[in-house]
Order: C-alpha cells, then structure tokens, then sequence
C-alpha cells in the first residue's frame, strides 16, 4: 500500500483520471503472457518524458519500485510488478514523431503499437523487420526493452540491430538522449544498446528512433514437409550451409502440425513428422532462383513435398498453420510457457534431438516450433500451474533444456529475455563475475533499486 | 617512473623478453595517428588473458595506468598513454581461434590483422564487411575498441554490427565471457555493445567472436564525376531517397582530387568540382541492373561524366585515388588531422556547404572527404602542428564543424572515437547528464580509473 501523500502526489503529476488503485484495475496491470501474476499497488500512465521523470524522483525518495510496461505480452515475466509499487504503462504515448524517408529512419514513442508502425512504414516502401508472435498487440517500447526478434531474425537480426537511439528517463529522474539519426555513431559509450534488451531495469524508454530499409521488392514462400524431424533440422543445416539466407526458416514438430490440424486444419498431413515454412525475399529477379534452391535442398534432405506459393494469398495461408500456433497448443492445457533457448546454427538438429529426448524423460507434453535459421527453438510446454507434480516435472524440464543449449554453446534466451522465469540461470550462462559486472552497472545507475526490481539477477 | 618491484613483477608475467623501458623502445609506443604522442613508462606484451588479468591487477593494486594497444592506427588520440603507466599491446594474440563456416561466426584474437582476417574469410566465400581505411595493419581488437567503419558502412553498417560476443579483462581483473555464437541473444545486459567503441576504458579485449556473411556474388564500380560538391551531394540523396543502397558511396572534393591528380595521376579531370565513387553488389542477376539506376540518378542529378569498370582491375583503378588521399594530403603539409563529424543521410549536401564555410572563415586547408551514404564527412585538415596561431585556427574550424554537425542532429564522430582529441567537446553532444551517466558506469567497471584514463571524457 503507498502512502497517500504519494497517491496524491502522483495525481498531481499525471492527473487524477490517470492513476488507478482499485483492485479490479490493479488486476489488468499485474500478469503478463507468463503465470505469475503479482498485483501493483498503483498504476499511473504518464505521457511525456518530464512526467515519468517527477514520478521516478518521486519513487527514489519514498524507495517504491516502478515498472514500466508495454502491452504486457511478456514471455520472461519481465513486466509482473514482482515487489508491488507503481506500474507505469507507456500506452498512452503512441506516437509516430518522425518518419524521415530521405534518411531511412524513423522516431516513435514507446506505447506505439509494433504492427501499426510496420503499416505505416509499409505504406511508404520501408520496413522495419522485427517480427515478434505479438506484434498485433506489442508495443515499441517492448520490443525495444526485450530486444523482440521473431521469424525474421535469420536473415534480419533483432530490434536491437534497428535501434540508433533513444530517449530516456533514467532511474535517477535524469532525461538522457542516446545515439541519434546518423548510421555511424561512436561518442562515448554505447548507452543505446545497454538500454535495448535491459527489460526496464536501467530506464523508461520515452523515444525510439530506428533505421529502416527499402521494402524488399519480392518475397516468396514455400512449406517443406518431412517424414522426420532430423530431416528437416537437417535440412535447416543444409541451407545455412550452402550460404543461402532466407527472410524466414520456421521448423514445426509432430505434435505442432497435429494440435494445429486438430484446432484449425490448414491441410497439413498429421502423419508428417515435421515441416519447415521458409520465405525468401530481394529483388524480383532473385527470388523466384532462390526458391528453386532451397526448395531443392530440401528435397536433397528428403522432403517429401514442397509446396510453393504462387500468390500472396497462398503464401498467407501456408502461414497460417504457424500463426495459429500457439492458440492450437492453449486449446489442450490450461497452461503454456513457451521456452525460447538457442544454439549456434548448426547444432539445431542435436538441440532439438536432445530436447525431444528431455521431454519423454520427464514425461512433459511439449510442441516444438524453431526459428530454424537463427537457431532460436520454442519448446511450447502445455501443463497446467495448478498441478504442482506436474509443474516440478516441467521446472526439471526446462533446466535440462538450458543446461543442453549452454552445453552447445547456446544461450538462456533469443528473443524472450530473463525476467523472472530466468533469472535463477543467469550465472549458468554468464559465471557469477560477468552477473557482477552487471550488477554494478545496475546500481551505479539505480542506487535505490527503484526500476523493475527482482527482475534479470538471481534472487 | 615504475618501481624496480612492478618491473620485476610484470617480467615475471609475462616474461622478461617482453617488457621494454628503453627510451627507443618506448617512443614506438608513445603515438598513434594524432599529432599528441605521451611516453608509457614501460611496455608489456601479453600473449593470454590470463597474463593481462595479473597485470591489471598488479596495476589496481599499485594505482598504474594502462592502455591497451593494437597497431596504434588511432585517429583520435585513444591509444596515446597520456598518464604513462604501462601500454598493454596486443599484437602477440594474432590466431584465429575458430572459423565456424556453417554457423556463419568466426572466433579470433584481438592482434589479428583485419586484412588477414579477411582474406581468410574471403578465400571461403564469407565476408567480414568492416574496411577502415587503416584495414591493412589495424588489428581486430582495435576496430572493436573504436567501433571501426569505412566505406561499406552505407549499406553493411559498422563493426558493431558484427560483434556477437567477446572474452574480456575487466578493469578489476576479472575474465567473462559477453554474448556469444548465436544470432539472438537477450540474456542480462548487452555488455558486447557496451565494450564495442569504449575505446578500451572499460575492459582489454581478448577473443572476439563475429559473425559472417555470405560474399557477396557480384560487385561493380562507376565514378560519376561533377562540376560543383552540391551537384554531387545532391545526386547522394538522390540516390539514397530512391530507396537504392550501394555498398560504398564515396565523395571526393575539387581539394582531394587536385592533391591527388599532384601525387599520382589517375585521371581525375582538375576542374571537377567532386566525384563520386560507388560500388554496388549483390546477386549477379541484380548488380548490373543496380548499377544503370545509379548510374543515371548521377547523370539525372548533373554529372558530366559517369565511368564505369567493366573488370576487377578497372574497379581497383577507380579507387585508387581514393586509396591515395590520405598520402597525397600528407605531401602537402607536416600535421594531417582527419575529422569524422557525420550527420543524418539528406543533410551531407548542407553540412558539407557549412564545413567549406568554415574552412574559408578561418582560413584552413582542407580536403573533403565523405562516406557519403551513410552522412559521414571526413575533413582532413592539412596544417603544421609547430604553427601555434595555425593550430589555434585548425582548433575553431573544428568547433565549428562539430557544432554545425550537432544542429543538424549529428556525431562528432561516425567511426574515429572520441579518445583525447574529441574529449572536450563530449557534453556539447550528449549534455552533462548523459556524460555523467556514461562517468558512473566507467567508475562501476574500474573504480581505479586505470584502464586507458584521460579518455573520452573532459578533463
């Protein structure tokens, strides 16, 4: 509970219509797309720099944690208020400050909506290519604090490969810009890309300014299906191997294609034991040559169809099976944690041998998806929270999926960040001195530990 | 002067044979590329982490100053031991440690040569794309440090794009690992990026992983010469505004072409106002047809002239005055100063206007440079260091080119670091906050200011 002399206070800063305490408003702030929900004690929505700065002031003096928040489609638990305090959601500022075409850039405010932007960016012959599961709803900000990938990210990269610079509200109060317009940038530290992926921890992003690139002219897809899953990892393999680079490289499981035929069926054949959906794209000219190469890859490796696309409609609807992914595997368990570990791309088909192989072990109900060609694997776990057996069994699961995946070289996350459901790990990954040198940076920027305590470091 | 015991010590580290205090061996030690050499007290060559960890160390305890050195390329005074104490060089950690052709990454040491790195790397199909004019003896470890660009970096981007993971010393002696071999990676804060352009002052880099693409199948170069520097800048955003992103895109001014056409004759018409050298690659279905748009956006835009290299070797002839521009500068004058302002892609045409402005005003000799797709404008400034009242003129151009760069929302530096150099004018692009901010995490990493001090920060 805060005191009310804060309440007021943060009344004043934002206005009273913005700032909520009942506990069925508290409700909407206190989950995100993991299950473990923890209730704020206020929610404020502020909408400028200047205001997030009074509040964080604010919440140094009287030691109340701040959790910025997007859209709440976290997969790490990253935006649940694990301490209570002030949630700060950032939806209100949703602009499009500046769309510079000449430049290829753009800036926006945090609380803009991923695909509202892609559209908009769309519409002038521009892209900006992350591509999170959550774009629909996700906001800028978001991705930015998670450094969201998503199916392009074999050939396209991360948010982070996009973000040239920010505005931002440090836990102190103090509004800081970092990077700017310009594509070279080297004065000073790179503040910009401490802050991507920091999941709201060193501060409130309030402006993001990002490059983009000329629309590809083309893009084509086809669906390869495979008797088995070593096949179409092979296949994966196969493709990187031969230096080609497709936009997309998405590997569904057996227990995928079947949960998705069951929910939706899309024609997908149940008896499949995997398939891969690969989009390519570039100039008109070279599309349609690299279609034909990695269709005959995959081939080579024993595809027994390739289906390709000839519109964008039949593309769509060979999308469609991966789109309605994870609604399928939600319709056979009350809960799903989908994991998000990554290897070096050739080590996909041991990866997902050795997950495969975890799951029959400790008897867990898992679908797999991968961004094959960036080596990112989704273990979508179906289980059910209630059941604390059950859930142990799971716990014993995705240890032995990040232990396998540090093993090959691997890390905790490709796209989904720490949050929460990580942290314990962290110095699995990193040793316990690279997780100090990150503390101390932490607190040499948050004495109080003010902004989205408990989140990243091991309790 | 060190004590007897600290010699002694470091030649216990890394044995006697290579610890140097002999004047004529410091003085190889005591310059890089700007005119400010320091003598270092004595000179250590590491060949392992684990050495340079007992060095930095030792230095903690005794309060020494140490700088990290490559090939001492540094055009921003960052490798000059402005302090003394020990410089640290590299150049003994030269392997490459693993060159993983089917995940698209290759492991090296810091002392490798980038030339020699690429030619490896070439010589199997894959491309490493940073090219800093310096590529032929700067070390990889150095082009980390400074965040090292060059001509690519209008369509491939800068070494930070590259960077995947590295092995570091931190300040305090501690050895980590940051990032790694995968493509995604959003596990704790993104130290890699935090270490790429820190110029040094925050850890000695030990082992570097990068990733790799894809060589390019095709490449071909056309020179588009014009009467007047505007003509060519406008044919710049032209180019960049119709959504076409050429692999280099270089400017030259009527000054550069006429020392050039004096050092060695490649055929550059004298009463040219400019030209612009531009390379594009891609598929070889795609590159020819690249190269007729360019090549007409330049004739469109006014040039008098557009030739093109049909082979290899005229390619190389094209570039060869762009390759000779620094040498044919330093004939002119003892003291070459090359600056590195950039500003957003549509605003070079203005900034480059201001800069030959300024360099009227004050009366200084200037060459114009630009990796002009990517904004980056690369004044070199012909004078003679022994001049004082010269070298108090050189000084107001610079604050003034820095200044105009920053109204437009630009960089004082795209690709050469801040160092000793740049260092004053810090807060003039980031403000005293964000300066501070940068001060806190220096003190969090090396609370005994030893790494590589005086650096980047004012006074």
């Amino acid at each position: 509970m805060l005191e009310k002399r804060v309440l007021d206070k943060l009344a004043t800063i934002v206005g009273k219509g913005n700032v909520f305490t009942l506990p069925e408003d508290l409700v909407c702030y206190s989950y995100d797309a993991t299950p473990t929900p923890h209730s704020p004690d206020a929610v404020a929505l502020p909408d400028s720099a200047q205001r997030i700065s009074a509040i964080l002031k604010l919440a140094n003096e009287k030691k109340i944690p701040v959790v910025p928040r997007g859209a709440g489609t976290n997969l790490s638990g990253g935006t649940i208020p694990i301490q209570g305090g002030i949630v700060l959601p950032l939806t209100r500022m949703n602009r499009i400050l500046e769309l510079d075409e000449d430049n290829l850039t753009a800036t926006v405010q945090p609380g803009l909506v991923l695909a509202d932007f892609q559209r908009e960016v769309e519409g002038r012959g521009l892209f900006y290519p992350p591509d999170p599961g959550s774009l629909n709803v996700a906001t800028m900000g978001g991705t930015v604090s998670e450094d969201a990938g998503g199916p392009r990210g074999a050939k396209y990269g991360t948010t982070k490969d996009y973000v040239k610079g920010l505005q931002v509200v440090l836990p102190t109060g103090e509004i800081i810009r970092t990077g700017g317009k310009t594509i070279k940038n080297v004065s000073g530290y790179d503040l910009t890309h401490l802050l991507v992926g920091a999941e709201g921890t060193l501060g409130v992003i309030t402006e993001i300014t990002v490059r983009l690139l000329p629309l590809p002219e083309a893009k084509l897809t086809c669906l390869a299906i495979f008797n088995t899953i070593d096949e179409a990892a092979e296949a994966v393999s196969a493709i990187v191997r031969n230096r080609i680079v497709p936009a997309s490289l998405e590997l569904m499981d057996d227990v995928t294609i079947s949960y998705v035929e069951a929910y939706k069926p899309v024609g997908l054949p149940r008896d499949a034991g995997a398939c891969l959906l690969i989009d390519v794209d570039g100039s008109a000219v070279d599309v349609p040559i690299l279609l034909e190469k990695v269709s005959a890859l995959c081939r080579q490796q024993g595809a027994r169809e390739v289906r390709v696309a000839k519109t964008k409609e039949e593309s769509d609807a060979l999308w469609a099976a991966r789109r309605i992914r994870f609604a399928a595997l939600a319709r056979a368990r009350p809960t799903i944690i989908t994991e998000d570990a990554t290897v070096p791309r050739p080590l996909l088909p041991k990866a997902i041998r050795a997950f495969k192989e975890a799951a029959r072990e400790y008897n867990v109900q898992v679908g797999f998806v991968a961004h094959a060609g960036d080596g990112n694997i989704h273990p979508g776990i179906m289980c059910d929270a209630r059941d604390a057996e059950e859930m142990g069994r799971v716990q014993l699961f995705i240890q032995k999926v990040f232990k396998t995946a540090l093993e090959l070289k691997g890390t905790l996350s490709g796209e989904h960040g720490i949050g929460l459901l990580k942290s314990s790990f962290l110095p699995w990954q990193h040793g316990d001195e690279a997780v100090e040198a990150m503390r101390r940076i932490k607190r040499a920027l948050d004495p109080n530990d003010i902004l989205n305590p408990g989140k990243i470091f091991p309790g």
